[in-house]
């Protein structure tokens, strides 16, 4: 089952992801990501958080075509796009897209990123996706998405990443480290197909240039 | 010494900053953020990259009125941002203020984050800075800047933070620990002056909203 998820950075547009909605069978909406589907006169199936951000019209309009509502009070632990990752697991999505994510603040486009690595996650296709770039968390291997000339960039999440392999890259690593706060992983391309890499130990973001 | 160092995200305006970058005593335009000073007619001290991102008339410009030019090939492990903070290292900057470093390619923008990690930044002072937030690493113990009811975040780098003690904020946290992927730090604020916050161990990044 394939979800998409809304988050609530705020110059988020929703309408140049139309097509890509259309395919969702569960369309989240993480609090004010709800805001980006108004404007858009897009539907969410359900609405989740403490809804401190989401444009009480937008919430009226989309409860009376049917969305469902999942209301947490304001001190709670978790943000709402933690919320809305663990609902859509729980419903059984086995792929995750999240819009919306990282160009607010700093600190909730950081803890964003950092959900990937979610236990709950393990097992699922979980990506991070705008017009430009898609990001996702490897945990032991992966096919590098992207054309010929791409850009990608191999990025040590949660400390240093051993171990690991590539191949398709114009600067292989071979059972290498990177270690969390070098930048020795960013600015690789893909030279031929299928680019892949496979990792020893760690957690690696792979950020795609699309 | 106080540095500021202009890094590459590419709707980065530098006029804003003017006053800021007034009492600097070594401005360091890494590669392509020299472009944003450039735009607003103010000049580096150090221009410092492989320099494939740079405006050619900007870089001729600053050469002309006596800027310095350390010139690196583009096959380096290093990205411009790195290079540009262990020079500024290297010349003695105690304080580091880094301008332009999120807001474009995610995969620099972690990449920036993460370099606040370097060891070699251990003992100096060095910010992340926009209009709107500043972000800094804490490895021991730190004052949190900010005035009453600013929202602050507290967020784990490279792995748990354990040993997590706070003073003056909202939700105040007793020898805690928070996780890499919870986002449970996300989002507190300053309730009394001054407010601090000391760990045990790990490296936690405060990013407070100015």
């Amino acid at each position: 089952m394939y979800a998409i998820i809304i988050a609530n950075a705020p110059d988020f547009s929703a309408a140049p992801y139309a097509p890509m909605l259309a395919t969702a069978d569960l369309i989240i909406a993480a609090d004010g990501g709800g805001n980006a589907l108004f404007a858009a006169n897009m539907q969410p199936h359900l609405i989740i958080g403490d809804l401190d951000s989401l444009d009480p019209a937008a919430l009226a309009h989309f409860q009376a075509r049917g969305a469902e509502v999942q209301r947490f009070r304001a001190e709670k632990d978790e943000t709402d796009l933690e919320l809305a990752l663990l609902a859509a697991v729980a419903r059984g999505a086995d792929q995750i897209d999240i819009l919306g994510a990282i160009g607010g603040r700093w600190d909730q486009g950081l803890a964003n990123v950092a959900m990937l690595a979610l236990p709950e996650l393990a097992g699922h296709h979980v990506r991070l996706v705008d017009l430009h770039q898609v990001a996702f968390l490897v945990r032991d291997s992966a096919s590098i998405p992207g054309t010929l000339g791409a850009t990608v960039s191999l990025i040590p999440l949660a400390g240093a990443v051993h171990g690991i392999t590539t191949q398709g890259l114009r600067y292989p690593l071979d059972a290498a480290t990177l270690y969390y706060e070098r930048s020795r992983g960013i600015s690789n391309q893909i030279t031929s197909l299928p680019a892949h890499v496979t990792i020893g130990e760690g957690m690696l973001l792979i950020v795609v240039a699309v």
